[in-house]
């Protein structure tokens, strides 16, 4: 497979746009990456990192001949971009983002395209608890999945965007925006809101200290503290953009915890053994599906004899 | 430092009993270990390990000789056993466990021991969410701390087993069994708790297939799957065993996270973010306190560039 697309734009230099970019030149995805950020400081870092040609700079960004573009930036800033620099681009181009919320956005954009330009959401579910262009890597993309949200391929542009994300290594799957919004919810949205509770609860409880919090938490805090340290303007434009999804999900989850605190307050073991039996085996599927590491402790401590 | 004792014993040869065994060895940190298991396949896998002397067999064990014996088996049955071992044990020796859970084991056995031994309450916080005889290895405790629940070393028999554990890699900290109770709720218990429930809410939602779960897991869902592989007879001792301080945790966590259900429905972003800033700073403090990788995702993906 050669070059994709001949120009593509990213806009938005963070974890995710410098990893496409540097994704995108090495696996040969496009014959010209462009790069660029509205912030000053990143954009220095881009071109410090080798990822900028020489259009990252003060001038802006020139999107009239690109053949893709994509919009990198907080979900809450996507569609607004899109449409401030839909009318630019060419007849024929592509337009995508990166958000972890398609819903709003493709309703937003969907219907705002010009004529010849099409939208296309795209989730790739990557990335790591770190955040801004040096955290980027070309790989972090590999052998995870990209959700694209036309329902299905049956458009040129889909094949073509498809096309370019399984050069960036990953996994394609076509869903309609609405049942993106629904199983990221419970795959990735309410996990990282629990993350986020469970860290508050734990710096809050005036009878441990916060030393005691650091000293004891391989006890499996620190798992939790991984993820609470995720971009917080990321997360909060998450949630307010797939309220009514993460709103049910969450009750949902309040009501199995709060069905657990009663076990535990009438000593019902056996319903306790019940649900703790059940959920080795998804931990199995994950492992053999690629989808993490089987080493213990995900490798990260001492290593076996 | 050379061995600390003479005769080690431990009783369970599961993940922690294995890998004290292991650990006891490897470090010299005692002139003979023995270990055995109530479980007959156990005991093959422990001699296949070549982690068993030849008493490792079905004659039972000697706790007559041994200086020091550690009890290894599920927190519910660590009483009992110490019940039963004690009366056999010689003068000077230590009785020892292992328990994520002290105050109703030391409550039981402080003062259940025969003149001359002395009960000492211990837990390693280390492990992995495998289990069994061939999931542990010999560094498995190495810069992680081992509570004793004396609240200081001031008897010969409580420096004894703190030179034992720092023999096997650990940070010694003295803390009653109350205190130990009531820290490990909110750095340990809760956290498992969080993540049973979790993996129970997400695989029980009708409109999200269990395939779509697992495909989708990097998302943030798959870091609590680690968790809740964890030994199930284990974490049921716990909540039952740690009822009081569990509950006033588990409240506080749900409190917590309805809060944040609240600021969702009414789209109050600068709560959210708010609560989302400051807990970055606690993964930072974990790190530089050597109790996780600084590497992003754990180190368990793709490299960096």
């Amino acid at each position: 497979m050669s070059q994709i697309f001949d120009e593509v734009l990213i806009l938005g230099g963070g974890l995710i746009g410098s990893s496409i970019a540097r994704a995108a030149k090495q696996f040969v995805a496009a014959k010209k990456v462009h790069i660029w950020d509205s912030n000053k400081n990143v954009r220095t870092k881009l071109l410090a990192l080798g990822l900028c040609d020489d259009d990252c700079d003060n001038n802006g960004y020139n999107a009239k001949t690109a053949d893709l573009v994509i919009l990198a930036v907080p979900p809450g800033k996507i569609a607004q971009l899109g449409l401030e620099i839909a009318p630019d681009m060419k007849k024929g181009a592509i337009l995508s983002d990166v958000g972890s919320i398609k819903k709003p956005i493709c309703n937003m954009l969907d219907s705002a395209m010009p004529q010849g330009v099409e939208f296309i959401g795209a989730h790739p579910i990557a990335g790591t608890e770190q955040s801004g262009p040096e955290a980027g890597f070309a790989r972090l993309f590999e052998n995870r999945w990209c959700v694209l949200t036309p329902e299905n391929d049956d458009s040129e542009q889909a094949r073509k965007l498809s096309q370019f994300w399984q050069k960036l290594g990953s996994n394609i799957a076509f869903m309609s925006a609405e049942r993106h919004d629904l199983v990221l919810a419970t795959t990735s949205h309410l996990p990282h809101l629990i993350a986020y509770a469970l860290v508050g609860t734990a710096t809050d409880m005036e009878t441990v200290t916060k030393n005691e919090v650091v000293k004891y938490s391989a006890g499996g805090f620190r798992d939790f503290t991984r993820i609470a340290a995720s971009d917080p303007i990321m997360w909060r434009d998450v949630f307010l953009g797939n309220k009514d999804a993460v709103l049910e999900v969450l009750g949902r989850y309040i009501e199995d915890l709060t069905a657990l605190k009663r076990a535990i307050r009438w000593e019902d073991g056996e319903f306790l053994m019940q649900e703790f039996v059940r959920t080795r085996d998804i931990r199995k599927k994950i492992i053999d599906a690629g989808q993490d590491s089987d080493k213990p402790n995900f490798g990260r401590d001492n290593s076996k004899d």
